[in-house]
């Protein structure tokens, strides 16, 4: 048995430090990828703000909470039956967080605290506590983790065995060499993921520049075999995934990607 | 600071229930290896009798021991410097199991079984009792691990964290469909297996096909980011791996591979 689902990355034109016209492209992203049928929508790390802040302070003013009244300007863009996962910078009191807030139209589902911090980030955020977070939601259970995170093996492997069905992975790749020909080494960490998980992948990235860091322009829809569904037109990626059922790690007819676990000896 | 190790992944033509003249190729690998430089040189798994067995009774014939001395036959190959790691199949008392031999000219440094059985093996052999192996060698701090054990990302994390510098995977893998263009699916899992942990990894698979079954023909040397530095010809990929100090897995400025993990939270 196994079900579809319709998914979207998205990429809209974000701008370091400029969060009200960021949430009206966000905002506009989300619509259009509802339009084209997507039901699980997913927006890059930190697309609310920006990456490459110059200080904690610059980061700090465009910082939302997760009672922000202007979080309904992304949920009211969803269908009622749609998700979205949205990286954003997170306040909390006096701390700040590389955070991903899973949304529908009329309920917050929760955030995700990034807590595997790569470069400077720790100048910035404080970490999560959480390798990765699994939430149910109506498209499903719903695996989500940031960037650096999906780079230990232990952190897709720890969603997928909490019975994550797919994964949604904000991102923002800043570019690093790679031989000619090849896909980004992020992607291909993610479709082996992906593939010895069984556990298709939603890849947001950025493109373009920012501040002199070149964006990797990552975004890739992975499906369960780790093979690519989608890469990136017009500023989104869009597939329609199979999903085979919940927990069927099934290799017929001998083996079992999670029975053949040996967890005794790890 | 780093190092640099001449390595050489081998598929000699291995036919199955052949174990006499399987040595004789196998020892016909090595010393060509070796002669272009080679100071680690792997094997295929079971390359002592091929895999694709009828029965165990048919297995049990061709198995060896530790002990054999027709293992003199492939040491005698090998220049006092180098290492060789053989898949074969093994016998224990009335028990058979997937092993590889770690081998120098004088010495049996070890034998690694192998812990994740695929397909019918069940039928065959008894599982290892450890995911993946590391020996002290002539070439460094090594990791061993058979075919399907590479696929659980926990065994070659586990090898890396266990101190080894490289990796030999003798596999078996049996052709899965794929996209065009793409690489074999277990080579794709090996590549970011090697880039999370800085691990080399140097796979040797067969080629052709055994009683109906094809191969791969994924003999493939990773380098430590998890690129390719070599495929295969005439029989053998080698290639001159550049090696950083044992342990450093930095990622300057800010990063370490092994620093950035969080283990409280897997």
């Amino acid at each position: 048995m196994s079900r579809s689902i319709r998914v979207a990355a998205c990429s809209p034109d974000v701008r370091v430090g400029e969060l009200s016209s960021n949430l009206e492209r966000i905002r506009d992203a989300v619509s259009a990828a509802a339009s084209a049928g997507a039901r699980l929508i997913v927006l890059p790390e930190l697309a609310t703000s920006g990456y490459v802040f110059r200080d904690q302070d610059e980061a700090r003013a465009v910082a939302m909470t997760r009672g922000d009244e202007r979080w309904s300007m992304i949920q009211d863009a969803l269908p009622a039956d749609a998700v979205a996962v949205v990286g954003y910078c997170e306040r909390d009191g006096s701390d700040l967080f590389n955070t991903a807030a899973v949304l529908t139209r009329t309920t917050r589902i929760g955030d995700y605290r990034k807590s595997h911090l790569w470069g400077a980030e720790r100048s910035i955020f404080q970490s999560g506590d959480s390798a990765g977070a699994v939430f149910d939601t109506a498209v499903g259970r719903l695996g989500v983790a940031i960037c650096y995170d999906n780079e230990f093996p232990e952190v897709p492997r720890k969603i997928a065995l909490a019975g994550a069905e797919l994964l949604a992975l904000p991102v923002n790749w800043p570019a690093v060499p790679r031989p000619e020909g090849e896909r980004p080494p992020e992607t291909i960490q993610a479709m082996a993921a992906a593939r010895s998980s069984r556990l298709a992948t939603v890849i947001a990235d950025r493109s373009g520049t920012e501040r002199g860091v070149e964006w990797t322009e990552g975004t890739t829809i992975i499906d369960e075999d780790g093979w690519i569904a989608a890469e990136p037109a017009d500023g989104a990626a869009i597939a329609t995934l199979t999903l085979r059922d919940m927990g069927d790690k099934s290799l017929p007819p001998h083996n079992d990607l999670f029975v053949d676990r040996r967890p005794d000896l790890y």
